[in-house]
């Protein structure tokens, strides 16, 4: 069957959809920009632009940086980012569910079902 | 409020979100997919490509193109095609009605409500 991904449009030029929240995912997990960017064989810069752009999405930020330290810095996903990741899969799971018929009739009519 | 937007994946490697829906739209309107192209500002090779990989999703064609005739040949969306587009967009609305909570949510939190 095939998958439904969701992208939320914050207007014209804005939007937020599973390769941010992957990368977002990955700074939770690593807690590092560029640890999350290797492991999803992307430039650090790159990455650092999609999180920026994540951040000005929002009021609050949704990751924030921190430099000095034993480590020499690191990345942290804020409670509103762990909240935004929560709510993008939960929407993600309710989206499918509501078009789980319309997937299911793609999928026979699709040249791999 | 921002939108929803929605893609479906049908393998690691094809899927199909709003841009293909709205040149098929855009084929459908103007019979044409040169014109088409123009409309959306887009050449005429990609919207092409767009169009063929479309049509390599499903066993059987959503778009033909016809050669010859006075006006040298056009495009049509075939009953499939116009299936298609109307399903996509039923799936756009009951998914977005699945999510409205949230995307009222997202908008409070957003930097532009």
């Amino acid at each position: 069957m095939p998958k439904l991904r969701i992208r939320i449009e914050f207007d014209g030029h804005r939007s937020l959809g599973p390769g941010k929240i992957q990368l977002l995912e990955a700074v939770a997990e690593y807690g590092s920009i560029s640890a999350a960017a290797r492991s999803m064989e992307m430039s650090y810069r790159h990455a650092w632009e999609m999180l920026d752009d994540v951040n000005q999405c929002f009021r609050e930020p949704v990751i924030e940086t921190e430099t000095g330290g034993r480590a020499g810095g690191g990345a942290r996903v804020t409670r509103i980012g762990h909240d935004l990741i929560e709510r993008y899969r939960a929407m993600q799971g309710k989206a499918a569910s509501a078009v789980e018929e319309d997937l299911r009739a793609l999928g026979r009519a699709s040249s791999k079902p």
